[in-house]
């Protein structure tokens, strides 16, 4: 029988961390204790350098000269293209605009334009509630459309010939269970539908390979996992294959292929640029490029690793010392098939979660029962762990 | 005869300008004489401290728990009210959210819920071009809809009982040209239609009234003269006595009764907020939090009505100093009828623009022949309008 982890082996192992130094480059909140970052990541200290450069030299100094002379216009390509790294896409197949949710309703329209005369868009009972509200309002919009809701484990049976879109999030931000990206897309391709994926709870937070598992469109959040601050812009993939017939979901003037020719109609920029709509936000944009330059010098591969191997050591830690306690651990035993985070169900999950903060431990509580638990490589250290465990035995014994 | 305005004279309004101390709350771009405000308004200095407490005090101290422990929730609000007392509407009113283009879709959507069975959207060959692409979009989504699309002398002629939306940009972005509100929404009441109106160039520029002129529904940008900086969120109005049947336009998790219960189907919250859609961008809620309160305490009628006095000697001083290049003032004659923008047509105006910028007066071409000069009477100086003229002039010459 394996030896129980102890404290003395977390250590040794926050002494080996190749990444234990990009910790210091973001603010951690609280007393440094920090596992919310599934929800709202840290803050990436430069950015008040960035967001300075932004204030005085370019807005403050140039007004709005500056969308000419600095990067500005560039800047949801460039911030995409890191993204793109990220999930594993080519470099020109993400733009940075909007809000997740707002994305969503753009590329199911945008998607439509791809799949014309089926009628059916697919999606599961477990998808993020602003998921299915945009679902729902737009087969409501589209009287010819109609909404099939499987299960999670029947998703594969819900894909027929008549399925246009297939939209799911890629992993449950409940129970961290990971939809099969590569069978959901693989059976799409096979009956002529087309996969659109919510990334939110996955980017940043476990590996991707979408562009190689012939993902065909997808969204993402960029406030979790890849740090970018409150209310982040989120961003927008399309297959290389697919960018020259979608048409744009919403056709702002950004999208438009001369938006500074002020043309009557619309026409749409090549590429990526099209999906863009209303005029990007510069100083979000400006953030979130600062903490996506400290994820990929970190290495995407190490951060990946090491969300893990925290998910490893925290599920082991759980079972060896709280095996006593009403906890139930959510999502697959197999782990490769889940999120970073780690979901604990109990029924004291309120009071816990408070109690936890009191000691300066910061999860995430999701009513009625669950607490998250978001396992971030770029700051969680593996005696954090042990922190939480020991923390949960005291409150809970 | 009137005597020609001279420096002297300007020199005198200044002196004598209840807000000459309100400029030195902003960075001026450039060498100080910016007349590109209605494009981009300057960076007021004090968001740095507001953005500071926000990086360090409460995303970097608190993480996602400032979500319920600061006031950003709130700041979609508290951020509303404050435009609603610069455009006249109630405080309850308005909120702020994703970009002028996107609210243009919602509220399109939106406003259909109210308008049942009528089928034509009105709007204008001058609209601004993103709203024009919205539009039709818009129509070719919903096939039963049809666009008509009037001149700005004959709009009240396109408004009849099939009319189901009238949605116009108030003040022309080119020409500065405004439309008659009062007149369009006298006559849209009288149909039973229903009007949309984009303030993006009004809202700061010129008086509004319009709950007392029985407006429908708004939306606007911030980061003309409202000075919210680069891509800084946009704004939705919707008059109270539309509030409670008016649906959500794209039903979003933040638009929810109770988002944070997750509930699978949506469920509108009262009021404003079933108008949010995604996560709202705190760092930008914040930045333009500051510029709005710079504007209220300068006192918004104080600031219209320098707005319009410098509009007024601008037109004086072309009218005598260039009355013999080739240079027509676009708009009406009566600049109660326009916005705070100066329009000057000139086949010149390109390298006229770039001749102003050179000895450091910034001015805003508009492909081909247009330079646009913002009058906001926040942080221009009556003196500054000397230095453009006879800059014009020595340039010309």
């Amino acid at each position: 029988m394996q030896k129980p982890l102890g404290l003395e082996d977390l250590q040794a192992l926050d002494a080996a961390d190749p990444l234990k130094d990009v910790r210091d480059t973001f603010q951690i909140p609280g007393n440094g204790v920090y596992f919310n970052g599934n929800s709202l990541g840290p803050r990436p200290k430069s950015c008040v350098t960035a967001l300075n450069r932004l204030l005085h030299d370019e807005w403050g100094a140039k007004g709005g000269a500056a969308w000419k002379r600095d990067d500005w216009m560039a800047l949801p390509f460039t911030v995409g293209s890191k993204i793109a790294c990220i999930i594993g896409a080519a470099e020109d197949e993400v733009v940075v605009a909007d809000s997740t949710t707002i994305n969503l309703a753009k590329m199911l329209e945008a998607g439509l334009s791809l799949t014309q005369g089926r009628y059916i868009i697919v999606t599961d009972v477990q998808n993020f509630p602003t998921d299915r509200y945009i679902l729902e309002d737009f087969v409501k919009r589209h009287p010819r459309l109609e909404l099939r809701v499987a299960d999670e484990d029947s998703m594969l049976d819900a894909i027929d010939e008549n399925v246009a879109l297939i939209a799911l999030t890629h992993v449950n931000y409940r129970t961290s269970r990971q939809h099969d990206m590569a069978a959901i897309n693989r059976r799409a391709r096979e009956v002529g539908a087309l996969t659109l994926w919510d990334l939110s709870h996955s980017a940043g937070a476990i590996p991707l390979d979408i562009s190689a598992l012939g993902t065909d469109l997808a969204i993402g959040c960029t406030y979790k996992y890849l740090n970018g601050g409150p209310g982040a812009p989120a961003y927008i993939y399309v297959a290389k294959r697919h960018q020259r017939l979608i048409e744009a979901g919403l056709p702002g003037w950004m999208g438009h292929e001369n938006p500074f020719d002020f043309s009557p109609h619309f026409s749409p920029a090549p590429g990526m640029q099209r999906h863009l709509t209303g005029t990007p936000p510069i100083m979000a944009l400006t953030v979130l490029n600062e903490s996506l330059d400290i994820l990929l010098a970190a290495s995407v591969d190490k951060v990946l690793a090491k969300n893990r191997s925290l998910v490893d050591c925290f599920i082991r830690l759980v079972n060896e010392q709280l095996s006593a306690m009403d906890i139930v651990i959510l999502g697959d035993r197999d782990r490769a098939k889940c999120g970073a985070q780690v979901s604990l169900q109990t029924p004291h999950a309120a009071s816990l979660v408070d109690a936890l903060e009191e000691v300066g431990i910061i999860a995430d509580y999701r009513p009625p029962n669950i607490i998250r638990f978001g396992m971030t490589g770029l700051y969680v250290r593996y005696s954090d762990l042990w922190c939480a465990v020991t923390a949960i035995k005291r409150t809970l014994s």
